[in-house]
């Protein structure tokens, strides 16, 4: 397992400014990975993606297992050439999306027994399998661990038992994940909204020793304070010198909490999900543009944002795009909300630099207020 | 009314190759305008149309006059600054949706009041209107006038009655549309598939004169060979100055035998419905993404082709993306199929210039010779 470097240039408070430094390029934290579930940024081109700011994208594990599949990915050279983006690739270990979508799943120590849910067929996945996948047939080049994601409300004693059973997948997945020169290995910190189990998870997995530390199980129903007391003081129980991955999640202000928290990494579905559904995020808040007040509104969605989709079209014709069941309304609001999200990134990233953070979150407060925390989408992207 | 110019450049037998020159830009000819029915071109952005090679979108007056509308349309100052187009324009004039695709039509001498096929409200198009919206809302460069079409299979005396009627309206049109000193009508042959009536049609509409010829009626039903009868020597009933427009064609096969015959100009939702639906054309003649036979294939769809689409990514991605459902699948067809049809278009248009055109009608008689007309659609774009 490689070991990517990982330089903090700028700090405030616990929050960080930084770089990961992969093979396929550096990663400006913090950053946000649009979510590509099966392959694809749904609505985007790939240089659509990159052009908006991403320096790395998020892939489902689930999805691409079940098609095209490990052996035809293989077969084709991997997801990277597949989809023509050449920059870093994170994928899920699949755990999530077998607790959420698949159906008649079956979980013992050794891994998880489930059938498809696009045609029923059996699979199964474990800590082995998962690396094979991930790091073989997919080729990514940040790879997390199988966990088990207890369902929120659990009894603190299932969601112990899940946190030590995925504590004794991470051991496995780093034996099977071995020597690999060009990736690394992501752990995943369980435990619900338990801190003392969250805190015995992480020492867990900085006995076994990652590349990076991820937070599972959060953004699942818990609301927007649960996640941040969750988070609070979490981050001082992770190694400095590593990156962390908030999975999941999340809203805008979400983000921005969770960076002064100490988080470096998120992946959502919610800019591209809003976009097809008519929202688009903007410094105000988010707006529904099948609103009748849009139907002549001759503004851009946002005229600051190098974007296209941001900046060249109007209210009133992305509004008569939606009413009139145009794609086209779709390509462009997903576009839009991801060049928004990666705009935020860049805002977050400046502000840490410049020290206007905490100005910065303060602000966003009172501006997001109404927000409250994303819940995790149940049917991946 | 404006005659725009139109330089013959090069002939081969009755086709021909040249350039009709608007305020908005140079029209190569023959050309073939990709359909924008509610002011977008299904699937792609307005630059790639342009990159593609289109030199003129045409738009759909029913969609538009119920949807934005008007009056909203010219609030938002029509429709090249609502949907970011600066080529030209060419909108049909309402009157076929309204026979294929509305309710609770009536027709009258003045005009033909029906119900939107969206939410039932009341409408009336009239020669006057249809100049009005077409010119006035709209801001079509190329406006159509008014015509009715009689439905394929209706007897003589019935299609013989529509035409007249057509031409009345024609000549309403033409006075209707008055002094415009950029914009151009054009008039619709019509006369099914009966040679005399046709001629009696296109001497009327010369008697009133208009800046273009178009001939409407034609790939409804009748078939490849009873269209290709129709046209042949329809031409030499036409001004050889003026261009030839023939509406709703076709499929590659269609296009290049009408050529021959003497059109200019075509439109034809093909390439964009038939990409939605998993179909791309190719110099191979269509293939279908779906077939299991690409899942593996690492191929482009066409390598030579200057369209991302056509050349960057491979058939097995594109077999994945439809397999999965995914948006970028029915993007990706789309702008092929628009960036092969323009291709089509500047091959026949080199072919001509060159003298080869002979010998590639027989060509590609040959190559796709399963082909038959493509019917019209019921449903607009």
């Amino acid at each position: 397992m490689q070991i990517f470097p990982f330089d903090i240039t700028a700090r405030s408070g616990a929050a960080r400014m930084g770089a990961l430094h992969t093979p396929r390029g550096a990663i400006r934290t913090p950053a946000f990975m649009p979510v590509g579930t099966a392959g694809t940024v749904k609505g985007l081109y790939p240089e659509q993606v990159r052009a908006a700011g991403a320096d790395i994208l998020l892939a489902n594990t689930y999805h691409l297992m079940l098609r095209p599949g490990p052996d035809r990915l293989t077969r084709l050279g991997g997801l990277h050439r597949l989809m023509r983006w050449d920059g870093p690739i994170l994928t899920d270990s699949g755990g999530f999306q077998v607790w959420s979508l698949s159906a008649l799943r079956k979980l013992s120590e050794e891994g998880v027994a489930f059938r498809s849910h696009i045609d029923g067929s059996a699979h199964f996945l474990s800590p082995e399998r998962a690396m094979a996948i991930q790091a073989d047939a997919i080729g990514a080049d940040i790879v997390m661990q199988l966990d088990e994601c207890a369902p929120f409300g659990a009894p603190r004693a299932a969601i112990e038992s899940s946190m030590l059973l995925s504590a004794r997948w991470a051991e496995r997945c780093k034996s099977a994940f071995g020597e690999r020169p060009h990736q690394t290995l992501f752990g995943i910190v369980q435990g619900g909204v338990f801190p003392e189990l969250r805190r015995e998870s992480a020492a867990r997995l900085i006995d076994i020793g990652f590349g990076g530390y991820a937070v599972g199980g959060l953004a699942v129903g818990e609301g927007h304070h649960a996640m941040l007391e969750t988070l609070d003081g979490l981050a001082d129980h992770l190694p400095d010198t590593r990156p962390r991955y908030l999975m999941g999640v999340g809203k805008p202000l979400d983000i921005i909490e969770a960076v002064a928290r100490g988080i470096d990494m998120f992946d959502c579905v919610l800019p591209t999900r809003a976009g097809r559904h008519g929202q688009a995020w903007t410094w105000q808040g988010p707006l529904n543009i099948r609103n009748a007040k849009m139907a002549e509104d001759d503004t851009p969605l946002d005229g600051a944002l190098d974007c296209p989709a941001s900046r060249d079209f109007s209210r009133a014709y992305l509004h008569h795009l939606f009413r009139s069941g145009e794609m086209l309304g779709q390509m462009l609001l997903s576009w839009h909300n991801i060049a928004f999200f990666e705009a935020l990134m860049a805002r977050i990233r400046d502000e840490i630099a410049s020290g206007g953070f905490p100005e910065f979150l303060i602000h966003q407060r009172a501006e997001w207020k109404s927000q409250a925390a994303a819940p995790r989408p149940r049917v991946g992207e």
